[in-house]
């Protein structure tokens, strides 16, 4: 039995046929995972089924076809650099075998529009699940980035797992200093290989975008279910809030930058930064000692765990307008005492802080919380992270917090009103 | 300077004039709040500014007229319980006076519509900032709705500040068992006193909808920016998703119940109990130490932190399809060894977990993490606590947290496919 082998697997009273899927690593030799005609996958724990194989896989590779890669005079070079996740990962088992799809005669091969856009250049350099991404990856994807530019390339797009990908796009734009051209990061939700799957337009449609002349990280990923376009989200401004449907990545608080219909035109819908601030560099000073902590009624014990674990920077993600159960007030105000900045954003993911209208609220800002304003948890938390990475000082660390550094922060001038918002 | 009485205030360059606000305690004698025309709320600390009196306040009660109270055959008796939060604010601070709202007489004066829908009788239990809100609260608040039931009443509704709204929601649908009538729990979201305030039709509605034969906890908050009608949310399926908006309650992974049109007609858009089972009665028991749990890139000793405290549950509140960092894995274990319960949700918040698609979710759920399939984080962990108040042995707790009891989960029997869902 080999990997994209057709298999049939008995489970009790069922029967399921389907390809079989890579193994993970070595503690996969307990499962195995088949994809079914329908193109969704199913994991079996190898002791509870009997297996059979019905038809020997071909290798990826003896499929395809030569492909001609000219590098044609008038198209941008674009490079795509792979981290994992399901945009590989569906191009990966089209015909259940393993299979790298990075060099561009892969990438041609099976999103063929690439080639009437952009010279591509691909690059896989990590291969993780992406719920387990480290500072360590981003700052390892930050360089590969400036390598392309340095290279020559026009724009980047970074593909990536969905679970993170927000997280990743929020820190790259904080890292990234100096943008030129676009970074464009891609997704895909289905690993699926229906005719509808998003893979292959969410790809076209981010090189696409990564041509333009945006210089900031964006996100591009399908905004409905049908396969009509696809939005760029600011890499600041968006969060996945659906656990399998395409359309699960909205911008939060600001509209999306643009709308991609695949390989064809874009429309802007809202501003962007287009004009270049110094040179392209890569500013990847981390403060690793960050936590992000949702509240929820009667939560104790865990602001003083982190406090005595030596966390110098926690991200409060409160209820409502930025409010925090009072038995979380004095393990805040012992951290504080210690030097740890916490910072407010609310889990209600839209909207904005505003802690002056509850005591709750005025007496933690009081005691120094820093109020996020409109940014997103998951944003807050990457830019503690950063700007814990330069500062040390209380006033220097809050006032780079509240200044706005990659479309993640409108702060408003007024104390007295809530912001009615977008959503 | 007395509450109620219109002040100026001069803070620097600016002046603000309003009515002074109720101090909400000890604390505050640092703080005052001023209610602006526009009728917003401006907090100021003392010692920063000068004030000055413009015109003192009169006593809500001398400007109150008299209202008959007649019991009106054919009307159903409705019990309005409160327990703080910006329904009662909005009535109390209309003159700028403390005035707990709760009498009939109170009621109908600001509501008048009330009368012609319902025979109401009020009872103020508890006035808490909601974020506030503990496990004892909720037991206190279930005891008197019962009492009112037991007194007669066809309906009750329960007001709440918003910040919480729906965790209480969730765990009164849990505790309240053999529901004969509506509990309708209502918010709001703006303590403003514009004519467009959501206060007082959000209350209308609320007493509309206890008069059905609806047998839930259900949560009536505003649809929209007008004021055409609330929204009915089942109260194990409502989450607030805009810190400030008064459309901010949304259902999750689920439609509404019903629309309702203030006083006027309701209409059912889903399917609800309207099926007594038993009897009614209050089943509180409850474990305290249960955790909820936002998971994010390289988290780790959190999971320990809450194990060594001799926690019994938690509740993850992964990524994607209910993910968690490798980092937390043994800490993970290491809880489930000594018999502390996990559950998995998703961040996404719309949506289904499901462990089965890949490694990481595998691995977690072999381990024992109970997967919760389209749960709400926050309803999850009500669960959890109701569950392990009752049950101490693991497949019993399973069989338990799987099982639906107020409509929280919709189980599916399908392991191979992700949920397309409803958002």
């Amino acid at each position: 039995m080999q990997v994209g082998d057709l298999i049939r697997v008995k489970k009790g009273q069922n029967t399921y046929e389907g390809i079989l899927m890579p193994f993970e690593n070595e503690l996969d030799d307990k499962f195995i995972t088949i994809k079914l005609e329908n193109g969704y996958n199913v994991g079996f724990k190898l002791e509870a089924v009997s297996v059979k194989v019905v038809r020997k896989g071909k290798p990826f590779s003896a499929t395809m076809p030569k492909v001609d890669i000219l590098h044609k005079k008038g198209l941008p070079d674009i490079a795509i650099i792979g981290t994992g996740g399901t945009v590989a990962s569906k191009i990966d088992y089209m015909t259940g075998a393993v299979y790298p799809a990075f060099s561009p005669a892969e990438l041609l091969q099976l999103v063929p529009e690439l080639g009437d856009i952009a010279n591509i250049s691909g690059k896989e350099i990590l291969s993780i699940a992406s719920e387990d991404i480290r500072i360590s990856d981003w700052k390892n994807i930050g360089a590969s980035i400036i390598d392309q530019f340095n290279e020559g390339c026009k724009g980047v797009v970074v593909t990536h797992g969905t679970d993170t990908l927000h997280f990743t796009s929020a820190m790259l734009s904080f890292m990234l200093r100096g943008l030129q051209n676009p970074v464009v990061m891609v997704g895909a939700q289905r690993s699926s290989d229906r005719p509808s799957s998003d893979a292959a337009f969410n790809l076209v449609s981010s090189v696409n975008f990564s041509r333009t002349d945006c210089k900031e990280v964006a996100v591009c990923m399908h905004s409905s279910l049908n396969d009509d376009h696809c939005l760029i989200h600011r890499g600041t401004r968006v969060r996945k809030l659906h656990t399998s449907r395409r359309d699960a990545f909205v911008s939060v608080n600001c509209p999306p930058i643009a709308k991609v219909m695949g390989a064809k035109n874009i429309e802007f819908i809202s501003s962007y930064k287009n004009n270049a601030e110094g040179d392209l560099y890569l500013d990847d000073a981390i403060e690793e000692k960050v936590a992000l902590i949702k509240t929820y009624p009667g939560a104790r014990d865990i602001v003083a765990a982190y406090v005595d674990k030596g966390y110098k920077g926690i991200i409060l993600e409160g209820t409502g307008l930025g409010h925090v159960p009072m038995t979380l007030y004095d393990e805040i105000c012992r951290g504080i005492e210690e030097e740890v900045v916490f910072g407010m954003t609310s889990q209600c993911i839209n909207g904005r802080v505003n802690m002056n209208v509850y005591r709750g609220g005025r007496m933690l800002k009081e005691a120094g919380v820093i109020p996020l304003e409109d940014m997103l948890p998951e944003t807050a938390w990457c830019k503690m992270c950063w700007v814990l990475g330069h500062h040390s000082d209380y006033s220097e660390i809050k006032e780079a917090m509240l200044a706005d550094v990659a479309g993640e922060i409108r702060p408003t001038s007024r104390i007295d009103t809530y912001d009615i918002g977008r959503w």
